[in-house]
């Protein structure tokens, strides 16, 4: 829902295999493995093809610079540092979060496929793209599928002034009878920090609630947003921000303290280059077939989101959705019609395209 | 976070001993077990404590009236439907949610002392307390706890104009090393209900984004509001009102759905007397010292939480709070000075006393 670099001004559409082909072979250039590779193309064109093209391959140039400043690990591979039927600890040895992500919540969904629910934290990780790419793994086996991770710190708690904890999103899906599906994947402040940046080159004011200046009062300029904070979601403590900023410290202690990564104030900014994010992520799959039927379940599923999008509605309002659909929407469109890129992210591309000498006619269909 | 009966109009202090004494007392009057009883005036007394009066003893009536018009089974015992290592589905078979949220609890803390994770889920369940009681119940085990529960429908969905969805709180509590806690309990609508008739009958007008009219409109008129529905945590779509209505579907999911019980809109009003709630909870319990030392773990917590607290505050701001935190204060008072009630409750209490013949004296402290 967070997508930022909007689709309005896009201005092409590029097919999802040429789309992945080129940005695999972008970090091939950079030192991946041809396997963590192929697995970060496809966690970076899902976001684009839902639709969060923030976090698509617009972050290409972001994990790129990472790599050439030393600051990622191009072929750090994941290992278990601790391990129980039920649990595992994994040290991402600060490889990118993409490859780590995958290979912890494929554990996830094997220790629920033998003991009915499977939790791995990882540690000494980056930045792994939409939250949601990892949840939505547990679908295919009818698994209830959680993903968390702590961010770069961008948003001020309840009485700051100052980011000091990150946006720390929460994925969670649930596996629904077609044609419906449920995947929430929302970070936990009110908007992500893309979108005061959009407003900030806009020269648009902001929406009131969103931000806070540096000396921690409300503000509705971008400008001053951008040198303040964002607000948890909710808001001003009037309208319960606390309870957006006690989810994030509550995903930070998951995602965070307790696999052993950094955490709150002590994650640099995100193009920090005097050290590794450290980051940390976690992830469980929960075997719907433990406690029901799956059919049964996911009859029940849909049938309550029907009932919500049945729902009386307001004046004005044509159609009542949920978590997941406009994104399902979009993929389905970027399926048939291709990945929609818009200008700004294609002459990045372009650019690192002739900078490793990499093919990128795929980019001009 | 969400006490709603103010303390502000708080005229007396009474022990928690005689608080419990009393209320187990009228709980056994209209025919629960003496266990049962004690449990549930233990869940009651713990939320005046910590200052959420609106889930304390004010609630007594509505288990005593709900029992007497046949829709609460006093005698209702939790039986175990399926169980799994990790998991059990357990089925309130409808007595109060308080008795059974405790047993569950248990079970999923057990489970995981054994299997490192425990997760049950309940169905044929009443309104249970203030969902961080069961949480808090992993702490001393050194784990992790999780409590959900759908509720009766007050929000409505971004988009629509009538209730379709519960309050549906999420609790988590965390270890902490002292003198710190992470307990997040929290509504996942900007406001408890109770905040619209408070309002109401003070004839105050709500802040702007709690609330919509009954044709889905913003309303900051409390009548008008009380006809119509509350907004999900984020208020109106702009402010990403949707991603508090997502966190309530997906604790429906993991709470109603899954076990089996009635959910989102078929779930009736809270005084509705024509068939049994039929709500649903979800438990789970984490055992930290599957992922690192608890010493080592919860130290980090406290040292997260104290760099929160130590971050720069706003202008006029004279402290930062953690979730939790205004809580463990309340509680720590009411255990020296007594558990304040205010006149109503006490005038309810009393009534009830007189209905039944109990001893009210210890509400005369």
């Amino acid at each position: 829902m967070d997508g930022t670099l909007d689709a309005s001004t896009a201005t092409r559409r590029i097919t999802a295999q040429d789309l992945k082909d080129f940005t695999a072979t972008v970090l091939r250039c950079v030192g991946l493995s041809a396997a963590d590779a192929n697995v970060t193309a496809e966690v970076l064109v899902a976001a684009d093809m839902r639709g969060v093209s923030s976090h698509g391959v617009a972050r290409l140039d972001y994990y790129v610079a990472m790599i050439e400043a030393g600051m990622i690990d191009p072929r750090g591979c994941p290992v278990v540092v601790r391990e129980s039927a039920t649990t595992a600890v994994v040290d991402a040895r600060n490889g990118l979060g993409q490859p780590t992500g995958v290979y912890a919540m494929t554990m996830a969904l094997r220790k629920a496929a033998l003991h009915d629910v499977g939790m791995v934290t990882v540690r000494h990780s980056n930045h792994y793209g939409i939250a949601g790419y990892y949840a939505m793994m547990a679908r295919e086996r009818d698994m209830i599928g959680l993903s968390l991770t702590n961010t770069h710190p961008c948003v001020a708690p309840t009485g700051g002034r100052a980011p000091a904890i990150g946006t720390n999103p929460i994925a969670i899906a649930v596996p629904v009878s077609e044609p419906l599906e449920f995947v929430l994947d929302m970070a936990t402040s009110v908007v992500p920090r893309g979108r005061l940046e959009v407003a900030a080159r806009r020269e648009e004011r902001l929406p009131a609630g969103w931000a806070i200046d540096r000396r921690g009062a409300a503000t509705t300029d971008a400008d001053e947003a951008l040198a303040g904070a964002l607000l948890p979601l909710g808001g001003a403590a009037l309208t319960s921000g606390y309870k957006g900023y006690g989810l994030a410290v509550a995903i930070e202690m998951l995602s965070a303290v307790l696999p052993g990564s950094l955490y709150g104030p002590l994650v640099a900014p995100m193009w920090d280059t005097a050290a590794p994010s450290d980051l940390g992520h976690f992830f469980m799959a929960v075997n719907v077939a433990a406690f029901d039927d799956p059919q049964a379940f996911k009859e029940r599923a849909r049938d309550l989101l029907r009932r919500l999008k049945d729902a009386p509605r307001a004046d004005g309002v044509t159609e009542i959705l949920v978590a997941g659909e406009k994104e399902r929407a979009a993929q389905e469109r970027a399926h048939h019609d291709g990945v929609p890129l818009n200008s700004k992210v294609l002459r990045t591309l372009t650019a690192m395209a002739s900078r490793y000498g990499v093919d990128s006619r795929g980019l001009d269909t």
